[in-house]
C-alpha cells in the first residue's frame, strides 16, 4: 500500500482535464496524468482503470444519489416526480462545474470513444432509476418509461445548461426540461375516453424567412 | 467485381444469426459466415464492415424512415406526433420478425459490446429525428426532447414487444408506451399557471404482501 495521498482523486482528475486540454486526449497518458498530480501511476490506477474512466469517474456517485433519491421519495409520489427529484438531487455535483462540464463536452464532441461511454453512463442511470422504482412497486412500463424519459430530459437539460448564454443553473434547465415534456405531451395524440379535454396543440413551428 | 449475387445482405444475415446462435457468438468469424451463405468473404464485406454490424445492418434503415415520415409530416404537427408516426413507420420491418428480433435480443444482453453499439444505433435515431424537426423549424429545447422522449417510448415498447406473452404487434406496444408517456407527465409537477387541472395522481403502487 502507497501512503495515503489528500484528494487524490480530485487532483488526478483535474490534471487529466488540464492535460486533455493542453495536449489533446490522445496524447495524454496515464504516466503523464500521474505526475502532473504528483503521484504515481499505481494510485492512478487505484482510482481509475484508465484515462477515459476519469471523465467518468462520478458515475457512481450519480447512481447512488438517484437510487437513493428515489427510494425516500415519500410514499404516494408519482414515479415521474421520483425520477425528477432524483435528477434534482444531482444539482449539487453541478454546482460550480459548468467550466469543467463544458471542457468536458469539447472532448466528447471530438472523440466517439467518450460519446459511446457517455451513452452508456446515462443508460445506468436510466436503469439504476427503474430498477429501484420497481422496487417502490411501480409495474411495467411505467418504472422503465419514467426512468427513460427522466433521463431524457436530462441529457437534453445538461446540454442546455451547458450552453445556456444567460448561465442559467442546472435546476433551471432541468426544470424547463420537464415543464417541455409535459407540453409535448399534453399536445399530442388521441387520447382514451377518460382523458381530459386537449390543450391547445402546439403546432411545429413555421421558421421565420 | 464480383458477380451479383441474389439477397446476398439478407443470406448473410440469416448465417450469422444462425451461427451465432448455434457457436456463440465469439467464436463465429466472418470466414464461417459467408461460407454458410455460400459467399465469399469479399462479398460479406461489401456490405458489413465486421461481424458485429450484422447486427446493427437494419440501422440506416431505420433512420431514413424517421427522416422521411418526419419530413413528410402534414404541416402544423405537433412534434411528439411527428415522432410517433416515425416510430410507428418502421413497424413493416419488424413484422414477422419477432422470432429474430429475440434471438438478437439474447445476444445484446449476453455481450456489452453489442449493448453498447445499440444505445449508439437509438442515439443515432434520436439524432436524426431531432435533425428533421429543426428542419421544419421546431426550436429547441422541443426539437431534442421530442426526438429524445419519442425514443425513449421506442426502446421500451420494442422491449416489451420481444416480452409479450400474448404476442401483440409492435405498433399495439408502441401506442401503449405512447399513452403511458401521456399518462406519466400528465400525473405530475406543477405546472404554470394557463396549465389544465391536473388529472388525478397515479401514486406508485404499493407491492401485493
Amino acid at each position: 500500500m502507497g501512503r495515503w495521498e489528500p484528494n487524490a482523486r480530485d487532483r488526478l482528475a483535474q490534471a487529466a482535464m488540464t492535460l486533455f486540454q493542453e495536449h489533446g486526449y490522445d496524447r495524454t497518458t496515464v504516466q503523464d496524468i500521474a505526475a502532473r498530480a504528483g503521484l504515481t501511476e499505481r494510485t492512478f490506477f487505484r482510482y481509475f482503470t484508465d484515462k477515459k474512466e476519469v471523465l467518468f469517474g462520478g458515475s457512481e456517485l450519480l447512481n447512488e444519489r438517484i437510487v437513493t433519491t428515489i427510494t425516500e421519495a415519500p410514499p404516494g409520489t408519482a414515479p415521474l416526480d421520483a425520477v425528477a427529484a432524483a435528477l434534482e438531487a444531482m444539482a449539487p455535483f453541478f454546482k460550480d462545474r459548468r467550466d469543467h462540464s463544458r471542457a468536458r463536452q469539447a472532448l466528447l464532441a471530438a472523440h466517439a470513444e467518450l460519446r459511446e461511454r457517455e451513452l452508456i453512463k446515462l443508460a445506468s442511470m436510466a436503469s439504476a432509476a427503474a430498477e429501484t422504482l420497481r422496487k417502490r412497486g411501480v409495474t411495467e412500463p411505467t418504472a422503465s418509461l419514467a426512468a427513460e424519459a427522466g433521463i431524457a430530459v436530462f441529457k437534453v437539460a445538461f446540454e442546455r445548461w451547458l450552453e445556456d448564454p444567460k448561465a442559467q443553473d442546472y435546476s433551471r434547465h432541468l426544470q424547463l426540461g420537464l415543464d417541455e415534456l409535459r407540453a409535448l405531451t399534453a399536445s399530442t395524440g388521441t387520447e382514451g375516453p377518460d382523458a381530459p379535454p386537449p390543450r391547445p396543440a402546439r403546432p411545429v413551428r413555421a421558421r421565420k424567412p
